[in-house]
C-alpha cells in the first residue's frame, strides 16, 4: 500500500447491514477521493467477500483480521471490560497511534463514545464528548447536538455543549457569533427540566450570554431559530429521528400521490428535477456522518442503520473533518470561551 | 340561547392568537356543525370586538365576562392558588357542573392539565392524565401519547399512558388488539433511561405483554411500526414538534423548488390535487386537538400557536369526543386491563 496519504480507520463490523453497507460505501467513497486510503477492522471470513464483491482497490487498503466486535446490544461498561480486541476498539486506537488521521464506526454508540473517550482523551474543559451534526432548515442549516452519546445531561453538560457546539458552528458553518438554543418544551422559562433551566441560568450569566436565545422548541429546528440547538442525547435522538422519519414518509407519500393519476403523474415528471433538489437537501443519508467532539482525535459516529450511500457520506465527513482541522479548530475557538474551566473537577 | 343541544365550553383567553383566532375558529365551527352552541368564557373588552368581527350566531353562543385569565408563562402551581377565576378554570368548572359536554383551550398546558385533574378527577386507577393525539404515518395514523403533560414520569405513569393509549385506540381507530411500543432511542435493551426500561419490563410481566413490542425509535412514527407510541411528556413534545416542523418545512420547500422554473411550476400545477391531498394528510392543524385522556371529563388542549383553522379542528375534536362517548368507552376498556389497580396508592 503506497502514496496517498490520508488514511481513515474504519470498523467494518459496525451497523445493523454490516460489513455489506460498509464495504459498499468504502466503494464509493474510494472512487470520490482517490488520495485516500482505508485500514479496515474486521473479521476476514465476513468481510472479505464483500472487498470482493463490491471490487475494492487493493492499493487503496489495508485490512487487519480481527475476529471480536462489539455486539449492537452490549452495554458500553461491558465492552470497555471485553472489548479490547474488537474491530471498534482498534480502528479508533489507529488514530491514537497516528495510523489513521480518523475512524468511523456504524456501530454500537455507547461503545465507541466510551472507546474513544479512553482512547483518544478529551479535550481540557470538556467532560462529555458530544454527538454534533448539521440539519437543514428553511434558511439554510443548523447545528444540533447531542444526538446520542448522553442519554441524560447535568446543566454542566448541556453547558459544555452549547460551548462546544458554538465552537463547531464557527469552525463548520463559518458563522462569527451565532446564536445557541436550548431545546426545550416551551419557551417560557417555567416549563421543562430541572437542569435545562439550570444550564439556560448558566448561560445567561456567561460570556455567551450574547448568543444565547434561550429555550427553543424542537419546531425551531426546521426554521432554524437559532444556529446552534443544544440537548441531551436522549432529546436530540428523538428530535433527529422524527425529522428523519417524516422527511421520509413525505418523499413517499409524494410517490404515492403522483402514482394516482395520469395527470399527477405527468405533473410530478415535470418537476422532478426541483423534486430531486428537494430530496437531496431533506435526504438522511446526505446527513449521515456525525462528529464526537470535544475528543483529542476525530472519531466520526455513523448512524447504524446506514445503508452505502450513508456510510459514504460518513467517510466524506471523516475526511472533511481530518483536511478542515476541526480538533485543532475546535480546540482554537473553545479558548476563547473557557468561563467553565475554573470549576473543573474530572 | 335555545334549541342544539350540544354545548362545548371555550376558553376565549388561551393561545399565542387569542382571542383572535379562538373566535375566528369558533366561527368556522359554527358553520360545520348547526347542533352546537360555545359557552365562551373571557374578558369582555378583548373578546367582543372578535365576535362582532366574525359574526358569530348570537343564537349559537352564550358568552360569560370573565376578567381573570391564566398567562401562557404562570407556572401551574401559582394558577392553581390564583387562577379560580380565570377563563380556563370557569370553562373546565362548566363541564363538571353539566353546562357543557367538554372544553377546548390553546391556553396554559400545565393550568389545563392541573384544573382539569381537580376539578373533573381522574379514572379509577389513573394517577396522572396524559395528553393523546392521532398521527399521520405511512401505512394509516398512529395514537401517541403523552404529548406534554408531564415532563417528568415515573415507570408507573408510562405504564399507565400504555393501558389509556391501548384503550383510546380501540375506541378511535377501532383497532382490536392495538400494538404498543415504548419510545426510546434504541431498540436495544440496554438503551435509554431507566423508567422506560422498568416500565417495559412491568408490560412484559403484564396482560398487554402479548401486544407488547418493546422499545420503538421517533422514526418508528412515521412508520406506524406500532399503534400506540408511550412516552413521557417532554420526549412526547420534542417528537410531536419536530415532525411538525419538518412536515411544514417539506412544504414550503417544495413551494420554493416549484417556484423556480416554468417547467416545475407547470408540473407542480398538474400535481396540485394530489399535492393537495399530501398537504392535507400532513398538516399539523388538521391534527390539532388533542384529549386530555384519564378524566372523568372531556378536556381538549389546542396547540398554544393554532391559528383559526387548528382551533376549529380542536372544536371538532372536542366534539365527536362527546359524540363518540370517548370517556366513557375508555373507562369501560380500563375495566378490561386494570392489571395495576392493585397497587394504586392516590
Amino acid at each position: 500500500m503506497e502514496s496517498p496519504s490520508l488514511v481513515i480507520a474504519i470498523d467494518a463490523m459496525g451497523g445493523d447491514h454490516a460489513p455489506d453497507s460498509v464495504i459498499a460505501g468504502l466503494k464509493s467513497a474510494e472512487r470520490k477521493h482517490s488520495d485516500v486510503r482505508f485500514l479496515i477492522f474486521g473479521d476476514e471470513a465476513k468481510v472479505r467477500p464483500y472487498l470482493e464483491k463490491y471490487g475494492l482497490d487493493a492499493n487503496r487498503y489495508e485490512f487487519v483480521h480481527t475476529p471480536d466486535y462489539v455486539p449492537s446490544d452490549e452495554k458500553p461498561s461491558a465492552a470497555v471490560r471485553t472489548g479490547r480486541k474488537s474491530s471498534l476498539w482498534l480502528a479508533i486506537e489507529a488514530v491514537k497511534k497516528g495510523n489513521a488521521a480518523a475512524v468511523a464506526s456504524s456501530g454500537n454508540t455507547g461503545a465507541l463514545m466510551a472507546f474513544s473517550k479512553l482512547i483518544l482523551g478529551t479535550m481540557p474543559g470538556i467532560h462529555r464528548p458530544a454527538i454534533v451534526t448539521i440539519l437543514p432548515t428553511r434558511k439554510s442549516e443548523c447545528v444540533v447536538l447531542d444526538l446520542g452519546a448522553n442519554a441524560e445531561c447535568t446543566a454542566r453538560n448541556l453547558v459544555e455543549f452549547a460551548i462546544m457546539g458554538e465552537a463547531y458552528c464557527r469552525a463548520v458553518l463559518k458563522r462569527e457569533q451565532p446564536s445557541l438554543g436550548l431545546l426545550n418544551i416551551g419557551s417560557e422559562d417555567i416549563k421543562g427540566r430541572d437542569e435545562i433551566r439550570e444550564a439556560a441560568q448558566i448561560l445567561r450569566d456567561s460570556p455567551l450570554a450574547g448568543q444565547f436565545k434561550g429555550f427553543v422548541e424542537s419546531d425551531d429546528i426546521a426554521k432554524g431559530s437559532v444556529d446552534v440547538f443544544v440537548t441531551d442525547g436522549f432529546t436530540g435522538n428523538i428530535a433527529l429521528k422524527a425529522i428523519e422519519g417524516t422527511a421520509r414518509l413525505m418523499v413517499n407519500l409524494l410517490k404515492d400521490v403522483a402514482a394516482r393519476s395520469f395527470i399527477s403523474k405527468l405533473g410530478f415528471l415535470l418537476a422532478l428535477p426541483a423534486l430531486k433538489r428537494l430530496k437531496k437537501k431533506m435526504d438522511p443519508g446526505r446527513y449521515n456522518g456525525a462528529m464526537l467532539v470535544g475528543l483529542k482525535g476525530i472519531s466520526i459516529k455513523s448512524h447504524g442503520g446506514a445503508d452505502a450511500f450513508g456510510f459514504a457520506n460518513a467517510v466524506n465527513v471523516a475526511i472533511d473533518t481530518v483536511r478542515d482541522d476541526l480538533v485543532g479548530n475546535i480546540a482554537k475557538q473553545l479558548e476563547t470561551v473557557k468561563f467553565l474551566e475554573e470549576d473543573i473537577e474530572k
